[in-house]
């Protein structure tokens, strides 16, 4: 059975609670369940962890070796400021993919630089927590297609 | 049925045979033929166009209006520098999603830019075709929920 | 009798049901009506070309010379892109003033630079379509003026 | 009756004997008196201000609001530098138009920017006197179509 | 025989008459020429073909895989803004060599980058019309060393 | 009762040993103290916070909403480089004055960018641990107004 | 008794009527009446000055040395562009703090930047009228503190 | 008898009083004095002037056509701002050597660059007082050789 | 005795596991100890830390005034974005120096900027973990220079 | 007969031995002999001369004036950093035709702009070796043409 | 009696015949003999050195300590290159004025900075040979007053 | 016997009697022997060299191979400034380490970058003559390891 680990950034926490023109209203709790609940289905299990310390999502990062297939990962702000995110990612044979709820390319300038993508295999942003769930299909069929199993498509 | 109009941009009517090291040895037929395929088990319809002309694209963009519920584009190297793109898309009231075949994140610079992602309501790179697939789904989801109906996830 | 081409680029062929509270609700049929009408009383004749295609536009504007007087040009997205605009202008002996239905200088940063200007007599911009209809009075004037006419001023 | 303010910035008092190669040998004089005629067929008054002072047109402009319809400015070498101009003239609800004698596209780098633009309705440049002529009937237009009045067009 | 592909951009077709003091007064017609008759004594075929379309240019090296043994490319001003011609180049393993009438790096800052060098074998610029045929001296020698015939030199 | 939140990012622990030519001899505990008696007099509360860690002053401020007032938050170096301590102030409804002991603004360049004045309602620099105490009548001040009573002016 | 001079510059003497959405509705009569009431509290006495002219401010500040204690300056749009005035500042042995009714750091780009403020004391911004009855605070207490006197804190 | 203009900026007014340890301890009127001494024994005649507004250098300038052999000016801080009196420079065909008292090169980064010295003939930097002197030397001979009479070299 | 922190940032835990190919395959563990058993022959004594958090590294830095005589820094990838770090070094009045595994210079753009060097006594980089005992070298010959002592040289 | 300059900049002497991978195995000396026996059946004379002062390569051009008809340069890494070597070329009225060994396009960001160039005929890069001989081709048909003989092509 | 050192960089040897419309026709060794012949006047002696390379000038003034009182320096194009001629300007106590024949802010834009400027008491530029000798002028007058003698002013 | 290469570029000549508080008073002899001495005692001979003069730094090193078995190298300024430097480095299979006497990331903007490290090994800066030392305790350390030798640490 497949691991996932399910990594969410700084303010990730108050979702629903923040901005929520913005990030929307659903929770994060919501969030993680929706993604456990269609890994089932996928034959996956998700660990989730927040954290809104740089520092603690690097440690987490770095102690995935050996215990995790695969990474999704939502940096918050820190995808803009952060390069030992990068390295922490780098730094593992771990394939993560990276997710941003809203679209961050049409916000602000600071925003549309992302440290961590090149470290990643790729990217979905501005689908809401679908975005979630289709990172997850995606990190299935890569992990299933490089250990000779059928892929989703 | 939903009609979704899969757009290509320059040099990806050669998928397959252009640096396949880079965008896989799957030709242009074929992403064409799993995304129609996928489309039909969610009740959509897929007409696909390609072109290395931007003006066509941004004329076919500008038609879409009225005959299409939806639009998956890879803007390909036009992305990086197209204004008319991002007013076509702007200007037309039919959601869109951008996909990438590869992580433009990790490659040059010149890359990192979008000018169309902006008029998108979001963006997927890096997963290869199944980037396409995912997408659609998306797509489809948040027509669905626009409309009322029940979404995906 | 003079003879005017009267050239619009991507996107304008939507005007009125492109973003109608940017561009405004006249289509471009109505925006070349207007500036025919005009024409006719100036003693000047009008034909109208409108291509999303950038370079069908280079075509047009090297094919002018001999055919044309003058050229009134609205270049939309491409104004800030194209240096192939700007050579196409340069290679002429045809005078040309540019045209743009908004004020650009308030918008996005990136439509602060005008290739195609510093090939033109002049710039008339955020004076809706009414900027076309000064455009060819001041061409009509420069031309008269050229020739040994009498100016309109 | 409109009341129009005709302004004008640096350097322009010495029009006509200023670089008559690139401004022309008409003085401001003539080009005051230009406007003025113009005005009385459309059925407006004109009263012309010309100062070298940054100061003096941000005071002229700050006490333009209730004794003028319309604002129809040149503001010379201080389109380039003055945050003070634009920001008075965001400060009256009085419209304007900036006019340039020469096409500041087609000169040096530093005078491609407008501080001013921004705060217009639009901008006529590179059309010599006419382009005052023109930003009056652009002006006259743009207040009767408010007033519910026919405009030019 | 080698078959050798003459690609001409933007603007090219009004060679003679277009800024003849910027470059020269030979036509197109005469280039081509030029360039064939010395490809018959070295043995080559040459196809020309000019477009001032950027997707068309794309296409026709998209094509040119398996038909041709070489490419000599003029892409006049979308040198400086394509990144489609580039990934086009990049896209088939035809080798090119980039040719430029003027001596770019004398003239406009924005005509000091070249998007489509880094795809290119190298670059002859500033020697006019013989600058194609050196180019296409340059191209054969290359052809013929990766063969294991004798180059020129 | 207002409950006011009094916030201190990183080295501000240090305050009084630190490079006193520059932050003064007075310990943080000497400044909160101050404000805390300031508080009394306004009939206000404060509860002090000082932490190093990014991600805890994040927290902080995520779990400020509905527990506090206002925040008077002196960010230190975060100031510079932190989006995440601006997407947290973004994130709640709690009014935030920003201080800094010195002038930032006269130092070194990369101190001269705020990444969090703009969610807060202004910014107080340059005047000490007096600068402390104008915010907090600052913000005592807009409470007040906010809820119908007398502000202080 | 102190003598404080209130330095206003460009626009402010349109306060109140200049877009009041932005700057509010009291007037630079009333912001000067509050200043000097509080003034007196303090012992304090108070001249007001208010000029467009950036000229005229700089010699303002040239000659208040020896005739005050201290100078309270909201530079309006001069702050982003005058090295005139941070010269003048620096020329005079007058302590300065520099005010701003709105919170210029989360407005345009180009009033992120001030040349004036590295030549006070500090600066006070975002806390609208208030924040001249700070900065006065501030600078009584500065004045008193240097002379030996109590400060306020 | 040659008629020179001495020309002083912002601030220049204050000069031996305004940081002294930078400017030097003489007054702007021994500056007058010496170069008016100076000038009697080669034979000229000098009217200083000396304003903070920036117009009404502009003017003075302008007004010096006809009036005056040559200008020295120390545009002070308007040395790096002014487009203004540049374009007034340029525009009068009275040969003008710009004098900075102090090395602007060795101080801030926003005192390297000079709007007004390509403008002038010339500039002397950092050679305190003798500077003008210097001036005054070198615009009399440039004069004189002019006229055809001898210089002093 | 002499008392050295040895102090390593953040993803510096997973040294010999983290991409070995760039950073070697000792372990943090083994260069800790290589560290102390140099420190002994030179009579001082290293007490390691390591954390992946900013702000602990800024405490560990506050904390070490008083306890210790030098620092040997490897900041990790905060070196790049860190001014915290920067001023917790400037705080104390306990010598640094920084030291780099790699040659940073030889590496992406982004990691040539150290924020923390200028705060350091100096930096050695690209000599693998013989770097930290050169450190060691030099820091101790520092101290005991400053003491009177004889250093190594 | 002319006679040709071939002049070749640091680094260019250890040709063959110098990264082979990147410059080829061929000896200066071999491209030397290469470039003289074309000239002879031109009918030219070439002397070559390298340095890897910068000082030297310019007086070197400097005394060509009136000894030689053409040059053929290299200016190796100099290109990229050297304005004295431009003025040189500038200084002399002998045409010159700049060339590179490797395509400087597709290297370092820093190899991409020329001081050189501009003051060139041309530039040619790429081609190896045989650039050299393609330069003297053009170089050769340039001063015959010039001189009234019949060129080359 | 004073001894000055006169130095001339890269292709001033070629003075007179370099591009005499722009550096006029006098050659160095006329330069020389005049500041020689000013020299004897103001009881000075002068020595001329001139190099094309850099390190020439390095070492020359290196090597001036002790020998020399004053060095007049045109540095030629290494003024905008070279941080080595800075470094040995600041290394040796030897004041220096820095002159230019052109008025270099009016050129190219790279001739807009001058690295060795701020290593020197000043510059002049734009004033042809006069400028050597209004520069020896002041050296002198700067060294007599030093040294306790009178000064020229 | 291992064989060292110490080079010294521009400047360092006068080390001792150059801006003594910046570089310390030892003399380039004295740095000279005493890396001398410590070779002796690693079992290596060091030979010394010093210029002023780029490209006889840029000779040297190209001369190295086969000779050396490593280089210290201090290029002094010519590190910021020096692609040939770097070609030259890369040119050569000899393993080198740069030193800087001072900590450059404490100095002026344009001593930030280097280009000669990215072709070195590492480098060492800030720990005055000591840093010879460990850079060639390092070097020879490294060259050892190579070699299968037993290496210090």
């Amino acid at each position: 059975m497949l691991k996932i680990l399910l990594l969410n950034g700084p303010n990730l926490g108050r979702l629903g609670r923040r901005e929520p023109a913005v990030y929307g209203t659903a929770t994060l709790a919501a969030v993680e369940k929706a993604v456990e609940k269609r890994a089932r289905i996928l034959g996956a299990q998700v660990d989730a962890f927040q954290s809104d310390v740089e520092g603690a999502l690097v440690s987490k990062i770095g102690a995935s070796e050996g215990g995790y297939d695969g990474i999704i990962f939502n940096p918050g702000a820190y995808t803009h400021t952060s390069i030992a995110l990068r390295d922490a990612l780098q730094g593992v044979r771990v394939p993560c993919i990276e997710v941003h709820l809203t679209n961050t390319a049409a916000r602000e300038e600071f925003r549309s630089v992302s440290y961590t993508a090149p470290a990643c295999l790729g990217q979905i942003m501005g689908l809401g927590i679908l975005g979630y769930e289709l990172a997850l299909l995606a990190l299935v069929d890569y992990i299933n297609k490089k250990r000779g199993d059928h892929g989703i498509g």
